[in-house]
């Protein structure tokens, strides 16, 4: 049995009925905000028995290890920070965009399916206390970079 | 990690978007269609490898003990028949109620939640080669009772 399948397929069912439906430029802010919601209530979830993290980069390493593997069933491949604020992790193969399909032809298609992940990672960070930007861009399917901006409160 | 929650903060996520923004007479077909497209790509994925069912009531019985694991993390607890196309599944504790709450309540919520798992069933009987209608009733939160009329073709 493939548990992980019934949350792919949900999101894949929203993500066309949106687009079906909302204005275009509606149905990013949707999806994002969706899995802001979503990601929030996962790492509440996740994080409840765990013991305090260290600092910023093992709540990252939290994210890449732990959290993905829960969501995408592989861990993220490569983690990286310019040590001001940004961290980048590089996914070689995202499987929101393994499930649409690994080539070229769908690369247009992707930001409609990176918007959810992108709002999971940021809530899931907002509930461990890290405001911040999240965005992704794909250069060659189905590898995928989310770069996360640390938004410092003043 | 708790994996299940994902797919039941997602679907709660899109039940509580559609109320807000669609119709609310179109909510329900909506969520109905979303199970069923669902239901009918997993019950393709689960039974790919398998034997083929020996009946109908065969098929009910993996969706009542396979599926429904897959899906809910739990069996149906009862499945009942008047052998004349009328199958009722009853689920003592039904996860898309135990996530709104135990309590009378919330019982006219009930059927906004209960639309997605309607059309999973028929999605994935679909797929096995029955046509049915699915409809749930709740009597007693978090207790429910699917009711499937199969659809003979003439």
């Amino acid at each position: 049995m493939a548990d992980e399948a019934l949350f792919e397929f949900l999101h894949m069912e929203v993500v066309s009925y949106l687009f079906k439906t909302a204005d275009e430029e509606k149905c990013i802010p949707i999806l994002e905000n969706m899995g802001y919601r979503v990601g929030h209530s996962l790492a509440e979830r996740f994080t409840r028995d765990s013991s305090r993290f260290k600092d910023e980069l093992d709540i990252m390493k939290f994210i890449c290890k732990d959290f993905w593997t829960s969501v995408y069933k592989k861990q993220v491949d490569n983690l990286r920070t310019n040590h001001q604020g940004v961290y980048v992790l590089q996914d070689n193969r995202c499987r929101v965009l393994t499930q649409i399909s690994a080539s070229k032809q769908y690369l247009e298609a992707a930001p409609n399916y990176l918007a959810f992940p992108c709002g999971l990672i940021r809530g899931a960070l907002a509930n461990l206390g890290i405001s911040c930007i999240v965005t992704a861009e794909v250069q060659n399917m189905p590898a995928c970079k989310f770069q996360i901006m640390i938004q410092r409160s003043q």
